[in-house]
Order: C-alpha cells, then structure tokens, then sequence
C-alpha cells in the first residue's frame, strides 16, 4: 500500500487516522486503553533498516523503483502527531483511542503496529480489571499465565497489563525483572511429589528465627503431627497423612522459613495437606516463623476453603499466641475464571488469593478486542468509511473528544465535536447526539468537563512525561472508580453514552448521504 | 522451589519430567506438535546472566545463600537428555511430546519455558491444520493476524506456527523477514478511500507491458466501464460506479500491474466495486498485464463469490482472448472461523482463499492447548500424580513410546511401554491396554512401529539436524495424512487410541494403589 501511495504521489498528503473499537469486551460496558506508551516507543525508533529494505526489494515486484526504497530508508515519525487519553484510562466505542496525523504514506504504516499493540493490551488489562471488580479490593490477585500466552513475548504482554489492570503479582520473573511487577509464586505438585518418605528429606536442620540454634524441623513436625492429633478431630486417620508431603512441606520451610506456604492437595487436602500444613507451621513458630499459608489447586475451591479456615480457627484456639493463625492465606488456583469467583462469591468462600492464568491471559471470554484503523481526513477531506451494518460506519474528520462529569463525580458521557468548534463549558447546557440514531438526544450541563485527547507526540518529541507502570495503574482504578456503578456491574451493565455534538452530527450525516450511492430498482 | 530443592540438596537427584496434555483442542481427535525447536534453542542457550542473579537475589529472602546463586550462576543443561517426537507429529493425550532427563532442579526451571514454547505453537499449528483440512487442498490459506495476537512476539508465533500447520502465506512481513515464509496482502479499505474522485489521481500514465509506451489508464478504464454497461447487464446503473473507488484501484494498478488485486466492498461489491475491478483490468489486460482478482471483506461471502464468479465468466466470454478471466481469484475474510467455511462449502461457494485473522491466532474456539509438565521419576523411583480425576492421573516413570501401523498404512494406535520392555515387533501380536480402563484391551499386529520418543539433546549437544520451517510443514502434512480419515473429520471424530503395554498397566496401577491413602469412614 506505501508503494501505491508513492507511485500516485500522494504519500505526503496530510492524512488522519483514528484507532478506535466498537465493542467493549466480555460483555461489559468499558474498556481499559492499554498500550500508548508502547506505540510512543515505536514511533520514537521508527526506522527501515537496511536489512528490512533488503528484504523488501526482494518480495516487492521487480518493476519496483529505486527511488521508493530510498524514500523508506529516510522515513522517521519527525512529522507525525499522536492524540490520545492518559494510558489506563477508561475507554468506550467509537470514540477514538488514538489519533495519528502526519503523511498518509508513513500514517498507514503505523496501522498493523498500533493495533496491535493497543489490541492486546486493553483487552487483557480490561479483563484483568473485570477480575478485580469481581473479586473486591480485599482479594490477591496473582497472575500465573506465562504458560498458557503465545510464546514467551505474549507472556511478558500479558504480565505487564493484568498488573496495570489491577492484578497484584505475576509468576513471571522476567516481567518482575525488566517491569519491577511484585512476583509471587508458589510450589508445584512436582515439588511435593520430589518427596516420597521421611528418608528422601537429607537435611532437616534449620536455623532459629532469633537465637543461635539449629532445629530438626522434621521430627518437631512429627511431633505437632501427633499433637494436632491428640488436640483436634481431623476426621481423619493418622495413617492418611503422607509422610513424603510432610517432608517436602519441611524442604521447602528450610528455604523459605519466612515465606512459608505450601500447596496442599497433592494427595488430599483435608485428611493429609492441611494436617501437614498446620504441623510444619507450628514447628516453624516455635522457632520464630510465621507461616504464610496453603495453595489449594483442585476440587471445591468454596467447600475447601471453608472447611481449612475452620480448621485454621481451631488451631488458632489451641494456644493464645496462636490467634494469627487464623488468618493465614488461602490461595485458590485451578480455571479460575470471572463466573467462578461470582460463584465462590456466592458461596461466601474464605479464600484469600486467587491464582489466574489460562481465562486471564488467553481471554478466554473473548480472545480479541478488534480495534480497526480507518482513515478520516486525507488532505483536508473528510472521510468516511461506509457500511452496510450502521455499527461499522466511522466518524469521518478530525475530531476533538471530551469526557463530561456530573456534580456527583462520575463521568456521564463522552463528546466528539468537530475540531474547530468550541469546547463544551462548566455549567452551560449542551447538547449531546447519538452518532446514528436521530431521535436518541440529551442534554448534558458539566459539572467537569476533561479533554480526552491530549498530544503525546508532535515534532518528533513526547510531548508528555510518560507515567510510570505504578502510575498507569493507579489510573486505571481511579478511572474505573469514577463509573456509575451500573456501567461497571458484572451482569447487564448500563450502556455507558458515547455522543457527537449537533455540527459533528450534521457533518457526518450530510458525508453519509453523499457517499452512500442511491441503488436503483429494476 | 529451585532453592528449595538446592536447600534440601536434591538439587542434583537424576529426575525424569514428562509434558504432555490430557485431551486435543477444538473438539478434535489429533493434534500438532510444535515448538521442539525453540525449546531445543533455549536449552542450548540456557544460561543465568549476571543481571538475572542480581534481580533473583533481591526477590529472595536475605536469608538465601550465597553459594546458591553461585550455583545458578554454574547451571547450563549439559546434563540434561531431550526425547520427543519429530516437530510436526501428530501427537495425542497422555503421550509425551516431550521427556526431560537431568538434575531435578535444572529439569523443573525448563518446566515453565517449555509449556510456553509447546502450548500455544502446537495449539495455533493444530488450529492452522484444522483450517487447511476443512477448506481442501486447492484454497489458498492466508494468514492475516498479527493485527489480534498477544503483542508483536505473539504476532510472530502465530505466523510461523500457521505456516506450518499449513497456511500458504502471511501479511506478517517480519516473520517473512525471519523465517522466509511468503507473504501476501492487499490493500484496505483506506487505500481505497483515500481516493474521492478522478482529481485525487495525479498520476494517471502507466508503462506498457512490452511497448514502450506510456497509456492513461484512468481514461482507459472509464472506457472500459463504458464498454461494460454497453456489454453487460449488471443489474446497476452507471451512476452508482464510484469513480473515487475506480481512481483508487487505477493508483493501486500503476504500482502492481503485474499482481493487481482489488479490495472491491468499500462501497457496493455487486454495483460498483466488481465493475471497477473489471475495468480497470481490461484496461490493464490491454497493455500486457493479467490482474490477480479481489477481496471481499464483508456481507454474504458465498452469494457474493458466486455473483462474481458469474460476472468473471461474462466478461470473460466477451472475447475469446479473455478466458482467464473466468478463473481470476476470490479472496474472502472478515471472521473467518472453521465453521464459517463448512458452511461456506455446503453453499459450494466459488472462494478461491482465504484470509484469516482472529479466530486463527487467537484460537477463539479454545485458546488453551493444556500442556503440563509431570515429574514421572525421581532417584530412581517412579513418581505418580494422583487426582480424584482419572483423566488427570500421570502415568508414571521414564517411558518408551511406540506408534504402530496397520498394513494400509495409518497408524491405528500408540503404545507406552516400560523403560526396559523389548519393544514391539512387525508381525508380532502386542496387547495394547487402556491405561485407566481395566477392560479396554486391544491385540495389535504391527505391520510397522516406529519409535516415538527420539532423543534430540543430550552430551550438551542436539543430536539430530533440525528440519527447517518447509520440512516441519511438510511433516505436519504427511503426519497428518497417516491418520485415518474418521480421526480426522471436523464433526465428532472417532478418538484415537493410546495405550499401555501390559508391563506398564501393572505398574502404573501398583504405584496408584499404592499411593492412593484409603479413607477411614467414621
């Protein structure tokens, strides 16, 4: 296409584009824009090299001329203009997440790019979002996808945003490495099953928390074994308690004394993991550590939970020192998913962590966003992409768009104007159209009134400091918190409105109607 | 749990992991193995930087040791044995694709790694191959993706992976830089807008084929729509041709003469976009070039491709040097998925490729493959992953794994066999049990076995040449044919069969029951 717009020499003509989608995900009601700063840093080193022109020389047809080649290699994004929100902000259909002005040649280049860099990445930092909506601000939410994403770089895409959409950590240790993302992971079967019988455990020492002694962990773990027994109705036999989980349970106390939490259901949660679980943490509090808590991977998530807080509490009650213990965390791994946790939810469970991988980075819900790119202006002219399906057709111009709030605080509906109209006004009635359907019409007095389009990049420098991931982060919870309620509920939410002012209106229906062919009937 | 096991000094106990997944994505009954050769890579590759140690260091407890992270620092996997099968197999559940020898602690840091490489290649290569087996040999498969993948890498992974389950090309051109898969692509529907009328075309002249002459071909064409309406009924009137659409497919021709391929839905594909196509390559058929043909992008794909089809078989009747025309390309996309084409076929549309996006790179019908990665054997035991669900018990110790084939030709069953087993012999009756089933059983005759589990890593060296991209596909291909024609059917496929051998029944069900505690009702 850049060669075609070459040879017809109108790739310098002043071209806009928006990126925009026209659905949120997951049958929701908003959408997490995720993705700028990454666009920005491609703009910023965007370049042919050498090699790439080679490569290109070699698949375009022969009859391709030279002089295209040497226009490539002199391409930089010095003369392109980027609007766009804050990254993290809440974004909504239509309006446009991006805007790129600049020379329809280099413009068009940025297409495959953009989307796909802003695709992923709000689709799965919205996802991450709708988690954390589900689950409430008390939950931990741990990211564990790097297996299940496309490749090693989808897996780093996707740590990196579920962080910014709200998750807490990820199992990733190169996202932790090259993004600062707290990581947090636990032991695997594998681990437990390393350990058939107390003979496989070859070092049993350990290191008082406080003074300078070392402890057979093992045998003081046996020996809370029999106490738990003598103490407590485990329903359970003695027998049922797996020697070989124990000692894996003491291995993995010996590295991590003061992060101890174990994974509990590799042979059974309620007459072996939790029994082992409870012995090893005692022995370790004897010594001076306070135990983390048990990972639970299999089976009823809600019953278990339940039933190992209970048993929590009761250890809790053998000893008045104890009383922290029935605190300790529950984590629950295992296809979690947005209806698993409204239904564990329902079932008022007790865990406290939620592991998520496969339904949070594949977006198993929807596993793509569907931004599209379509061209607007091209010198001075607008444009507009027609449709035989209303929803497809887009806002042809350069636009300027605005974020209008109530008195209460919430933002109450989106406005695109045309760009040389004046801004909407504090307190001043305005009028708010629905893009397509003419009877649909409100009239909105601002309480706030925010300009969602802010120039990020203009004269080949950021025209921004860019936020750091800490930041965007905040921004996406403070963003989502000032949504009405009914616009951020899991089931049914309210439409959030996206309107275009009355000339915005009239100039795109009056380009509709030029541009949609009258048919003629036979 | 690397320092845990370092910690417990089990760090170096000869251990023995299998990864394999429990069932075939998409509903089907066989699946592609891909990914061997980037895990082969890593592995060569496997080193802890300086920069790693330091970030692992300040994530770990203060309490970890130093000679731990000098240990890291030593680790390469000259120790370690890689067995799987070539890329490219068809593989199924329960059987390795891949099994990994080595020090347990070395052997579990590959476990994350490895899932990553294995899990989306195989799954996005099994997809590709579910597209290529529904739409028959002779359609064109496109791969145009990248737009929805999980960032840039993904983008990549997806592109390589596609062509080797059996797509023909990719509008990703760096993954045809890298890999030097083909690619093709056309234009969008920007291009076309990008052009309002006959004034936006500046450069009109474009160079004969064989003359040396230079021809208008934008005057050419308007004569050529002329010389259509007065030969052609085409149930539309001239007024409704766009001349900006004829403009923009005249730019796009001075660039490609000689692979002209029109996007023909930006404004009515029966009442304008087919005419200006049409034109415009008898216009360019004049001057010595043959235009490729079109893309739809929208709207009923299977009525519109015969309509065109219809159309193409006119003109091409309008003289007797246009017979080609008849068979020019019908590209279709716009939300292609597996179902879309069964559908399509049923409709015997007159499609001659496809492009393909979301559905194919995100595998929106599952985008989770499911690989796990089990520790079989340790020190020289077997090791066995209980769950209460059968389908997720492992089946234990290092195993040899065979494929046998009926005297037609396909494979009809695969056998896992004990380490030490003889293996199965032509001609020789073997039983073949369910692993799980106690009175599933099979008598196989062999009239070939082939050896499943080659070793490819081992003395820190590979230890086969690796197949490149083309041979890999071609593998897939063949692969693929072996199968018997019900296993591979899109509608309820009959499941194929893996087994044990007897020897392997009494020893995974012995460490079963061993392992398995017995409760004590109360």
């Amino acid at each position: 296409m850049c060669y075609g717009y070459w040879k017809a020499k109108v790739h310098e003509e002043p071209a806009c584009f928006d990126l925009f989608f026209r659905k949120n995900p997951f049958h929701g009601e908003f959408t997490v824009f995720a993705g700028l700063e990454d666009c920005l840093r491609f703009v910023q080193n965007f370049r042919f090299s050498k090699s790439d022109i080679d490569y290109l020389r070699s698949i375009l047809p022969t009859s391709s001329e030279d002089e295209f080649f040497e226009y490539l290699q002199s391409l930089d994004c010095s003369n392109i203009r980027i609007h766009a929100p804050p990254e993290g902000s809440v974004v909504f259909p239509k309006v446009p997440l991006i805007t790129v002005e600049g020379p329809l040649a280099i413009a068009q280049l940025l297409e495959t790019t953009f989307l796909n860099l802003v695709n992923y990445a709000s689709l799965v930092a919205t996802n991450a979002a709708r988690f954390r909506q589900v689950s409430g601000e008390k939950i931990e939410l741990l990211e564990f996808g790097l297996r299940r994403a496309q490749g090693p770089n989808g897996g780093l895409t996707a740590s990196k945003y579920c962080y910014v959409g709200g998750f807490d950590a990820t199992s990733n240790l190169l996202a932790g490495k090259l993004f600062g993302i707290p990581v947090k992971g636990t032991q695997a079967h594998s681990f437990v099953t390393a350990f058939s019988s107390a003979k496989d455990l070859k070092i049993r020492q350990i290191k008082h928390a406080s003074e300078d002694k070392m402890v057979d962990i093992f045998e003081l773990s046996r020996a809370k074994v029999d106490y738990l027994f003598d103490n407590m109705n485990w329903g359970a036999s003695k027998e049922e308690v797996s020697e070989g989980e124990l000692a894996a349970f003491c291995a993995y106390a010996i590295a991590f004394p003061t992060t101890f939490l174990a994974l509990i259901d590799t042979y059974d949660v309620l007459r072996s993991g939790v029994i082992n679980f409870c012995a090893v943490s005692l022995a370790l509090y004897d010594i001076g550590y306070h135990a983390l808590g048990v990972r639970i991977d299999s089976g009823d998530l809600s019953y278990q939970s339940k039933e190992l807080r209970s048993r929590f509490r009761q250890v809790s009650k053998l000893h008045e020192d104890l009383a922290w213990f029935e605190n300790v965390k529950i984590v629950a791994s295992n296809d979690i998913d947005e209806d698993t946790i409204t239904s564990l939810n329902e079932q008022q469970h007790d865990i406290t962590s939620f592991g998520v991988g496969t339904h949070l980075v594949t977006c198993r819900k929807q596993p793509a966003l569907g931004c599209v790119y379509k061209l607007v202006a091209v010198s001075g002219q607008a444009k507009i992409k027609l449709s035989q399906e209303v929803a497809k057709i887009s806002i042809p111009g350069r636009k300027k768009c605005y974020r209008i709030y109530s008195k209460v605080g919430h933002n109450i509906i989106d406005l695109m104007m045309l760009h040389d109209e004046d801004e909407p006004q504090v307190d001043k009635q305005i009028l708010c159209r629905h893009p397509f359907e003419e009877s649909k019409r409100a009239y909105a007095i601002p309480a706030k009134v925010e300009r969602l389009d802010l120039c990020f990049w203009a004269d080949g420098e950021l025209q921004q400091k860019l936020p750091t991931l800490q930041e965007i982060r905040k921004h996406v919870k403070s963003s989502i918190n000032l949504l009405r309620p009914d616009h951020r509920r899991m089931l049914n939410p309210t439409p959030y409105k996206v309107s275009v002012s009355e000339k915005l209106y009239q100039f795109l229906h009056d380009h509709w109607l030029q541009h949609a062919p009258i048919g003629l009937l036979y």
